[in-house]
């Protein structure tokens, strides 16, 4: 199977990229500033294999251990390096979710379980995929909010999932890396990272890559309480996966609190705004996601179209359980998704007008 | 076992760090340029998950096709991934060498075999090596010049191993990450990248880490006429392995030709002034490094004495075949290798003059 992944700008001409999903606003200057000097610094320095600085940062920002964390090249490097060290057998996955679990576990010959989710309940994880854990699994990857669909999982349910994994000896990781944009509350909310030391077989994943801005730099980071689980996943990568910039924007990024708040308020609006254009004759249906990005279906060629307006979207016909005509867009600034709903626009007049007869009907697609 | 690395600046309080091989001219202003500029795009972007610009870039240096060429995360990311995916049952490497290969191997589980290498040959590979290739191996790693002795193995050897590797169906791994140090003449005397397809179980590593001084960014390449196996590489390692930074540093490097042209003055020259500073008392025996490090015997506690200067070598009692009083340090800048040397001789003066009979006399240590 060929993986396709978002933000391929390297080969498509793309003046706005919607098809990732990272923090609009751009990394904070104060990371930029970091970065720079870690920039200086890495001329005459190997980056700090034990990523001492950050992680003390990250264990008061958690309220955790700092031995409970592991630092990646990016989260993705950290679902392969699990992959690695653990050798499962068999591993299950929702579908549709992060196609990276799938070829991480495809890069070690694991047997792959897909739970279909169902496009009826808007592809949420039902109460009975509890039940399904009987230890027929070593290893369960679940994404909250989910990737490409943002549906969330309530923390009752992944409690009840932690505590089937606990008794079958499955590990569990639960890849957090959205979850951060969905404001103040949301870590009470949905979080497991608190709960470490209760689930000795779960993992945490979260990012700075999407919520900082910082896609290009690549840092990530693992929560376990198994100390040596962490350390297994380390034997498998070399000793200096993280760079020096990342290390330094992310330490800086760790005080941007006003940053954050920013990105929750232009969350909140962005998304309402999208939403209210896009079931104005764009799209079928939207999915109700609460991550920084929206999901719904739409004309199958909706991404060609657009990409001939140098605008690039995500399109999701290449994850399992769906099919094309489903779709993935990054909420961005109001500029960037008023420039997205012109040039859509456009392109249904272009069609014969927006309430016509043209492909861009709300109609029958998908 | 424990490894220990060089570069540990970040728990030790060190104001000249000789323990690291990198260029001491610090990373050319075209990269540090570059790398700021990929700063700024790594907010909105990831990084091309194909390196395109790059291996194109590289294609057209080394003379190979740009298909013969993957990127990594540093050299040290591709050993990880070279032994994740061929999962050799055993593997073969010179001892002392870089310890990198041996932990690798361990960590997926590989038995492992120790070519002992000879002080009185001066740790050169001896020619019977190549004899020694009989498929009992999955994968011979050769460091070539070696870390930590600096030993350089002529390339018809290294003819004679690929042979026997060849007919032996082993995978032979060559790094050459230190070889640019060498000088303009080097690349045809010493190195195998133009014979890749001559031999298909050939691997050649390289980095930009040491000589285009970058660390911290974090770049190596590893080239190969068998395209399945840097395909299967790749698929144990995440898309986005490396950096847009370290990329965009990299493709600026090698417009650097000056750049190389003042290294090799630089380390010839102070290659000869550290050996003849070396030889006046400071140490035992200097080995014949061609790497930009010397590599030589001294007194037991040299690194700790010398820490207590702020100056960190590198102590070479942890690798194979080596024990405590083999020490490494970088070829450094002039006035840093002055400094270097001053405060070696004040660490004699203060344990009763140069030629007294302190711990550092140049007689019976090792």
């Amino acid at each position: 199977m060929q993986y396709l992944h978002g933000g391929d700008i390297y080969r498509n001409a793309v003046e706005y990229d919607f098809s990732i999903n990272v923090n609009p606003l751009g990394m904070p200057p104060e990371c930029i500033r970091a970065a720079n000097e870690g920039i200086l610094l890495s001329a005459s320095h190997y980056p700090d294999y034990q990523g001492e600085a950050l992680c003390q940062a990250l264990a008061e920002k958690e309220e955790i251990q700092k031995e409970q964390i592991s630092l990646g090249n990016g989260a993705a490097e950290l679902i392969y390096g699990l992959c690695q060290f653990l050798r499962p057998h068999r591993g299950k996955m929702a579908a549709p979710s992060f196609q990276e679990y799938e070829r991480a576990l495809e890069s070690v010959g694991a047997e792959l379980v897909f739970w279909d989710l169902c496009e009826e309940d808007d592809f949420a994880v039902p109460e009975v995929f509890a039940e399904s854990v009987q230890g027929e699994e070593d290893i369960i990857f679940l994404c909250n909010p989910n990737n490409p669909t943002g549906c969330v999982v309530e923390k009752s349910l992944l409690q009840k999932i932690a505590m089937k994994c606990e008794a079958a000896g499955t590990y569990l990781c639960i890849d957090e890396c959205f979850l951060p944009f969905l404001g103040a509350g949301w870590e009470k909310k949905y979080s497991m990272i608190r709960e470490l030391e209760e689930y000795p077989h779960l993992v945490v994943l979260r990012a700075f890559t999407k919520i900082y801005g910082m896609p290009g730099l690549r840092m990530g980071y693992i929560c376990s309480a198994d100390k040596n689980l962490l350390e297994g996943i380390r034997s498998v990568l070399q000793p200096w996966n993280t760079s020096i910039p990342a290390q330094m924007a992310a330490v800086a990024a760790l005080q941007c609190d006003s940053y954050l708040a920013e990105t929750y308020k232009l969350m909140e609006r962005e998304k309402e705004y999208l939403k209210k254009e896009l079931l104005n004759s764009l799209v079928k249906k939207i999915y109700p996601s609460k991550g920084n990005f929206l999901f719904f279906t739409g004309c199958r060629d909706l991404k060609e179209r657009l990409l001939e307006k140098k605008i690039l979207i995500r399109s999701c016909g290449d994850f399992r359980n769906l099919s094309e005509g489903y779709f993935r867009i990054a909420v961005r600034t109001h500029g960037e998704n008023e420039v997205l709903i012109r040039r859509w626009r456009e392109l249904l007049r272009g069609d014969g007008g927006i309430y016509g007869k043209s492909d861009y009907d709300t109609g029958d697609d998908v």
